[in-house]
């Protein structure tokens, strides 16, 4: 089987098992106090020249847009998400859990658009019974269906925002992917256009770990304190440090995310050739392929890969690349989709002779 | 400075650092659905041969609780526990916050009693207004001040709640310490007793990692889910499954808690027999010295440690000794002992000098 | 003006009023432990011949949803609910805020329909990574819309529940004018439908109050402590008692409803007649309009109504009535009605006129 | 029995029961947007001429300080209390419930001091590993142990909030009581010591229905909103409204508390003269005396009374007297009073007499 299941199956860049094997016996203070998360910290507020943030590091993901949520809302106030967002699907119900409603508008293609965020602002604004105040926007970047959100998405959310006193929060699992997938902005941008944000290490090379970037002064008070209640500081706070340090220090965040957009660039263009319609058209490092039983049947033994849904009497599949898929791999997935999508042709040319071997 | 601060400020053990290293690169399903916590798991349930027990892992100490109380607990249930537990105080009011009322019993070293514990439960079933229902002990063991629970102590707190259909919960933060501080009984034992508890990794040699073991049958279900909902699955939940099967495959999970408790046990005879005030006797890694103002002036600058509380005019300091804590720092911290215990006479001879060197 | 705002505008019916007059000087124990209480609860439960019920009373309708939910579920278990329901839009995240996510489904005549119910159970089961269980089903009725569900579909609701190891809770806000519509089921069929459910007394004739009654044995211990714990136990707990007494001693309960239900009737009939298009076809005391421009501002300065949508160009107004609504107000408003309609039938035959009267 | 059990136990004062009768067919718009709410709220604005407050009307006690905490208090902020406050003891952990820690002092008379203020607040501040911010201080007045603060103690508890940045929460369940007690300042004084108050009905002849009053503007946004989330907003919130109007339009809040107070200072006085030990030496409504078990089991049947505490081998019981307490009950009760301690009396000179009636 090859491995093209997701990109938190592997342990992490060289860079950083390199760092955890030289400084494991040093002697460090506890809880983040440490001068490795200062490091970390300096090294990702050098991407935001134009910005000051506060920066703090947690374990993973689904407890990071826990406490960041539970730290910007009061009781009263909803957060606006897609309906495919990660907090709404995939997060067992973890927001509502600390108190939070969650208002999700369609989005078919993962992004919030504009248009419906001022739908949902104006449901809540216009209805005294609601008795909500709209206050956060959750968007992730790249998204949960690997599209990536254009520069002028981004500043339009954003505007939004801060015409209607609310604040724009980021999800970034996948935000290396997402500046790396060819579009024209930084982690600067990012830090002018979000009040709040988090850069993933989890999915790009780290063994785990979380970086939240606060740029907005109001949020900046008492998040270690809502951290701390959450369960989301780590005694041992300097791992996520030395892996921050890891990643940053030589860029190689910024490497490893394109080396695994550009493995799954390849596959995408190849799927797009070969015929398959495609479930989505991405220019990260998840791709979402329609495929017919017949395919199905021949790649599900041979490609180690996820279900994402049933569509019709298709299937459609999520292959994922990351830091560490190998080139052999991409060309031997490239050789079986060629195969699979022969076989189907075979099939399609002479449905008795499928019909016999179904006997 | 020598370091004696606590036992989380250093890496983990040879073994898991070599595990982590091997196996970098394999490819594993995610959050904790792989071989190797299966391995962990099983070499886990081979030290419980009476009990069958549901066993997880959790990056994190407090969230572990967090997740093992919202687990328990409904919206009118309270965990009754003495006023030093972890819970009560350095968990930023982790429990309240999902919820649950702590009843706190005083508990001057650190060890709920029986007494406390019907106490607590009286007052409650007997105050019609109090609308509340005891439902589950936390106690720590090792405690917060470095004490061990005798098998009389935890036979009759888990004699009280079975009487009272309510669940026992031992928080093993140092679990492995207070196996190996000369007590007789196992954890095989332990799992007889408690419903549910956690073995501690983060605080014996691991780098992140705790796994909670439910024996009881009635608390086995969802557990994921309620896990899940709280941050508390790691995306690469392989890491910490190595890492109890590093723990765990050679003892070493028992070994370096031995070598710990001794080492502190060295420092306390020496204490002891220089005539230093304890502030608490203890038999595991965690010692609690009383000072005066010239011996902590003294020591502070060359023995890295936390300031415990003050007694009067006294500073009650705590040393912690850790898998990695050197023989060579023991003997220079003894050295460092009696020459503050020696400073510290002299200037009790001859207090006009003191005086004098104060002006 | 004449009055068809809503049913909770006015105090309460002649018997309860006369009550609260003749026992004002009586002393009771407080909480809803006294005679009246269980006096309404036995009335309350003689409607039940099938069932054995606990019956409490809670002073609110918003509090009764939450302390019913808060009692039911545990974190992990969600609700399902149309997407038209109480909790979901006009609750202000009530129910997020204790805890739990409401999983909608788009109902269109505000009922839950059994297919959406099992396509939001099989959404949830099927998906690992919901990490959620379904476990209750909240349904209305009569519904926010006025519609009333038939005999068949609370079976099949109820059926599916039982499959599923599911809760069937009914919201009953307006149970009498349900009750009242000309079904063929009665208060003792609930009962045997639904897990638990409320009947409201608010919207039917009492000052405040609603009765919970719970017909699971499962969910019958405890209920108590949560209504406390959510702030819904009234000290003076009697004045629930008394007023469900003045209810259903002489089954005017029953009787206002009918009233009220007829008078909407003949309300929605000269409106069908005059050809007023309906938002909604109602068999309860709620009434759903659609008004062209005309017609709204020539009956808005006439009737006190509520807004409840727009609808293209349209204005969809609600009408209510209750055991107060006077039979004079009805022809009042039906002649309202007929000049509304003219007005409108003049102006669009003679569009220019319109025109200039705006000028 | 003659009923000195609480003063929650009757209905309501003349006044209002009119008002409920004369005002029952009007139509009123609902949630306490009507007028009957606004002129209750210009009455006792007219109470606080040196202060513009903002206020609103809950149904019941505990839910209303619910509302008022959660809307106080962000997640990691905490409130300070006396042990024996009605939120700590009585309210079933509906504070924990909605997320918040309640740090509690020891306060024998039911007061918390300034001294065990800035106690609390200190242990929290200096300890950096609490990761909880001080933010409210709970006080009630009367307590619920019938006493009052003075004007310099609620001075010193005011100027301690302000100096730490805290808000000051006065819980008036019996705040006329507190008034009329003999004490030299006025609600002008409480509302300008106070951020946040309410003002007791339930208890002082009202039906049902307490008064917030919030005087800190940065507290005054969103009240609303959060009074709805917790189920706080009464349909027909125009009958709160009517109750307070009845109360302050002709200062009967005042008369009656006078009332009550007088009559439990007769009955107290008379205990006094007698030889009854005082349990808590009071100035409102409530009195604590001990009893002997002679005198317990002599008076037991003849006056309905709560049993506070047991103390050594006697009893303390709670003798509250109400609005509606007639004087002839008072004069009974001081009947058996005396009867009670002549029989105790005659038992102790005669103890083989005693001693024969128990074989």
């Amino acid at each position: 089987m090859i491995f093209f299941r997701n990109d938190y199956g592997e342990g992490c860049i060289e860079p950083i098992l390199k760092l955890l094997q030289e400084k494991n016996e040093e002697k460090n203070p506890g809880y983040g106090t440490d001068d490795y998360c200062a490091r970390a910290a300096e090294l990702i507020q050098s991407k935001l020249p134009d910005t000051k943030a506060d920066i703090h590091f947690i374990a993973s993901g689904t407890l990071t847009n826990v406490v960041m949520i539970r730290h910007v809302l009061r009781p009263h106030e909803v957060v606006i998400a897609a309906d495919t967002a990660h907090i709404a699907t995939h997060e067992g119900g973890a927001i509502e859990a600390s108190g939070h409603k969650i208002i999700t508008m369609p989005a078919s293609s993962g992004k919030l658009s504009a248009m419906s965020l001022r739908k949902a602002i104006h449901n809540l604004v216009s209805d005294a019974s609601s008795y909500l105040v709209p206050k956060l926007v959750y968007i992730s970047n790249a998204t949960e269906l690997g599209t990536v959100y254009t520069r002028t998405e981004l500043e339009e959310l954003s505007a939004i925002c801060k015409e209607n006193d609310m604040y724009l929060m980021i999800d970034g699992a996948r935000m290396a992917q997402a500046l790396m997938s060819g579009i024209d902005y930084t982690l600067n941008d990012i830090a002018k256009w979000a009040d709040l944000f988090w850069i993933g290490g989890t999915k790009n090379g780290a063994l785990f770990g979380e970086a939240v970037v606060i740029t907005n002064d109001a949020l900046k008070p008492y998040f270690r304190m809502i951290q701390k209640q959450s369960g989301a500081i780590l005694a041992k706070g300097w791992l996520l440090g030395l892996q921050f340090m890891g990643l940053f220090e030589n860029d190689d965040f910024y490497k490893y995310a394109k080396y695994a957009n550009d493995l799954a660039s390849i596959i995408q263009n190849e799927a797009i050739r070969l015929g398959y319609p495609l479930f989505m058209r991405t220019t990260t490092n998840q791709l979402f392929l329609v495929l017919d039983q017949t395919q199905y049947d021949y790649l599900k033994d041979k490609v180690d890969f996820e279900i994402w849904t049933n569509w019709d009497e298709n299937i459609v599949i999520r292959l994922v690349t990351s830091w560490n898929t190998s080139k052999t791999d991409v060309s031997t997935l490239c050789q079986y989709m060629q195969l699979a999508m022969d076989l189907s042709k075979k099939n399609e040319e002479s449905p008795q002779d499928e019909e016999e071997t179904d006997e």
